[in-house]
């Protein structure tokens, strides 16, 4: 798996959102065809003979990497929203972020239990958002395979938080 | 084009996000991979010989399809986001939605003059958002090929807003 044409394409904006953090851009990599298809075949890749029921993709970069892997893959898409947006019966989690708090939301019916679920994400820092979405798909009684994302910030230690919830990411920082 | 079997899974939620609108709920057509992969094959058909150079998708339902079909047509994606969300120089639009203002902004070098585009929704209600992208994108020099919507709610007659641009969409009410 060589991710260096994928890497190459990731662009450091430092002190955004806020003096201190230097945020990775990877609205690059979706402006390039073939490194866009070059994340979705590793992860076509990665979960072709996992059997998933669903991949559950966060809002909202969670869901360009998401929704390309669905497709691939031929397997459903639930997204995992910020709070008011979804306009179905849902139940909903607060969670701290790198940069405050937040809520996120997902439909009640979204996920059936014994489900086999991928969560999705761009990229891993401290974590937060993905504990949160992890609480709210063991809530509705599905199992996570792995929670995937293209780019982790090994340095914030967000894997840690995740508890025994495998970790998938092919860039590392 | 049979969209029968996507528009059976569009369910009408009354009063969201306000009294007296009826939401049209997409996420069981997402969560169907038949029907998912439907929605993208009528897009890949219609633009399969565009020579697009650039997908617009639109914060954040827009991401979905745009994703999927970005993918399936070997074409680069280019997020349109709420405000604050792009890391990098960015310009931006302030306008008119169903249910109050917003702002939206696209980096200023997300789009190169010139290059084909198509602009990407899941639905055209009043026409707002998508009239704020089109100035956005003619801002930045970029033709656009076509606005695309899953779902288009005729009765609120949005395409007049967007003047000469063309609007396609397989499903309208």
């Amino acid at each position: 798996m060589n991710t260096e044409p994928i890497q190459s394409l990731i662009r450091d904006i430092p002190d955004f959102p806020k003096p201190g953090i230097l945020f990775k851009d990877i609205t690059p990599v979706l402006a390039d065809p073939a490194a866009f298809r070059a994340c979705t075949t590793i992860f076509r890749d990665r979960y072709a003979d996992a059997k998933l029921d669903a991949i559950v993709a966060i809002d909202a970069r969670g869901f360009l990497f998401g929704a390309a892997l669905a497709h691939e893959l031929h397997v459903g898409l639930v997204p995992f929203r910020k709070k008011g947006k979804l306009p179905h019966r849902s139940i909903e989690v607060e969670y701290e972020l790198e940069y405050g708090t937040a809520v996120l939301e997902m439909h009640v019916d979204a996920l059936l239990p014994g489900s086999r679920v991928l969560i999705i994400d761009d990229l891993l820092a401290t974590g937060g958002t993905v504990e949160a979405t992890i609480q709210l798909v063991e809530q509705l009684g599905a199992d996570i395979v792995e929670c995937a994302f293209l780019v982790e910030l090994g340095f914030l230690e967000g894997r840690k938080r995740l508890g025994d919830t495998p970790v998938f990411a092919p860039i590392v920082y």
